[in-house]
């Protein structure tokens, strides 16, 4: 499909679109070593959730492929090494350390391989979880529009897009899924400061894609909720917790006690990789807390004087009770969250185990 | 003071900061003409409604000297006809309205003088505007300093600050007051897209000021919320109903919904000149659609891609309902407030007749 992009894939070595440069600069960036694809995901010229998840899984690919190892368990320690440093890039995504720990748990199964036998195996890994991401997307989209069977018009903070994943979205899923069977449907887009991935990644996406929208500030939100011209709210997720606590992009949790006060409901899209059932609630979430040079400066452009004071916590926790639903691909769930999540996990991991 | 900026003053023309270049740049504007004057309004080169309020009474007093009427009568009809002009550039704050009929009044009251007396008076009644805007806001600042006795972290939106008034602002005053108690007090700033108000002007004011103060993005507010490090809202005003809604910077609604929703006062501040006992509430209330251009671009530079769809309502309506208490210089208002708002007008009414 034209409307579908690319995201991260593997070209001989993972190969990304540079997300900083859009849309003004369609760039792909080749990560030629481990530290690239670090400085790939800690620089955000990738982001979102499910495609730092699969880039850092290209990047146990590539570490095993750049190893010099001569043995399977040589090259095993050198991949616990390169999940290490992965997981240490960003630390709210959860997608990210269940992505290398999927590639290691493969590795120690297969350690038996021959060395080389064993690269091969990891990328193959690897791609598979760029593949069944974008089915997860697909299935989200497929599950999600139906919850917006009834909204003309939708609001979103933040890429949950193609290009947050392999490709398709989750949060933007079930709004191209209702597009595709020709619904109308109207799209706000919160420009979600200081990044701005509304107005740079969304806004293009949906453009590119020919679903109507409307680019807005973070702060017209609430206004257009006031006007009743929000019909419901949806976001991804860069973490869930096992009670359903939410973790998203900072701002989601201003829109989630703005939708409570206009009784809209609020569904958060996110794969079952993004659900953690070892962190029991929000409060156990890590917040990233990112460069204040991304606030006062855009681009080289600075906004601020020089020497201000600047907070930048890159995300904030949506407490469960807030949630109006999660969808996942393996369906939607509703509060109370824990019992349902865990079903949702458990689908997943056996569904992969089978394959 | 050393701390307080002089924002619009008269030196043989109206003279003002362009507050567009601020912080970077400190230009002076002299505005040659009433064309010029209109053009620094609707242009945001001023802005703040206090402030305007004082440009447009400014541009009255050039109106008339610029005016080659030789009778008193005439220059009546061009003063008449350029208030309507100045009335138009911007449609939301009242002040403007409100300061250019105090000229038209004073014109009309003194229609017998010789027309280059009837020119001085409106000069002096321009700076009268001016000289009572500053005093409104001292005494502002002092009845307000009151409500933050128990506030450590106060967050703000906009800049209803020194440079949205004569000096000294209306937000901003309890918080000078305070901090020239020497009491300990910290501003979270509202960076207030698309214009950047706060990151531009209000930190920018405080840090001048040697307030301690942290620059957020307008949708990390919700998040110090939820982590108790907000005490209390204050924000300015471009117009208050009758009934006490408040229009004020796009933002302040939903920040109102949030305050509510975490027990956090929300405070109001503007001069009685900001109160339109002639528009009931906020329905009534137009609100401005600014230029799309302001939310796509950050000075030249493009942050969305182009044939966007924006939208740009440059303030909202913050229902009476949502605000703790309005603060004028005249005093405190609390709910129900209709019956203390026209009780304050009237008030400073009956001290400006007697002056």
């Amino acid at each position: 499909m034209a409307d579908v992009l690319k995201t991260v894939w593997w070209d001989e070595v993972p190969c990304l679109i540079d997300q900083r440069l859009l849309p003004a600069t369609l760039d792909i960036v080749r990560c030629e070593d481990l530290n690239s694809v670090i400085e790939a995901i800690r620089s955000m010229q990738v982001r979102g959730a499910p495609a730092i998840g699969i880039t850092a899984a290209y990047g146990m690919a590539l570490a095993a492929q750049r190893s010099t190892a001569q043995t399977s368990s040589k090259l095993l320690e050198k991949l616990a090494k390169a999940k290490a440093l992965l997981d240490a890039t960003r630390p709210t995504a959860i997608n990210l350390a269940w992505a290398t720990q999927r590639m290691l748990d493969v590795a120690q199964a297969n350690h038996t391989l021959e060395v080389d036998q064993l690269r091969q195996r990891l990328l193959a890994e690897a791609e598979a979880i760029r593949d069944q991401d974008e089915a997860m997307c697909r299935a989200i989209g497929q599950h999600g529009k139906v919850l917006l069977a009834q909204s003309r018009n939708v609001l979103t903070h933040c890429n949950a897009g193609g290009l947050a994943t392999a490709a398709y979205g989750t949060a933007l899923a079930p709004i191209r899924a209702v597009h595709e069977d020709g619904q109308p449907i109207h799209v706000w887009v919160d420009e979600t400061r200081p990044f701005l991935q509304g107005a740079r990644l969304t806004a293009w996406e949906l453009q590119q894609a020919g679903i109507d929208l409307t680019l807005i500030t973070d702060n017209m939100a609430a206004y257009f909720m006031q006007q009743g011209q929000v019909d419901c709210i949806i976001v991804g997720s860069d973490r869930i917790a096992a009670n359903g606590d939410v973790a998203n992009k900072i701002g989601t949790y201003g829109l989630a006690v703005l939708a409570k006060a206009h009784n809209i409901p609020l569904y958060v899209a996110a794969p079952t990789s993004t659900i953690d059932l070892q962190t029991a609630d929000g409060a156990a979430i890590p917040i990233e807390q990112r460069s204040t040079q991304e606030v006062t400066h855009i681009g080289q452009q600075a906004i601020a004087a020089a020497g201000i004071k600047v907070a930048h916590p890159a995300f904030d926790v949506t407490p469960a009770h807030l949630v109006t639903a999660i969808i996942t691909e393996q369906g939607i769930a509703y509060p109370p969250f824990a019992e349902q999540l865990q079903t949702m996990v458990e689908a997943a991991n056996a569904a992969n185990a089978g394959k």
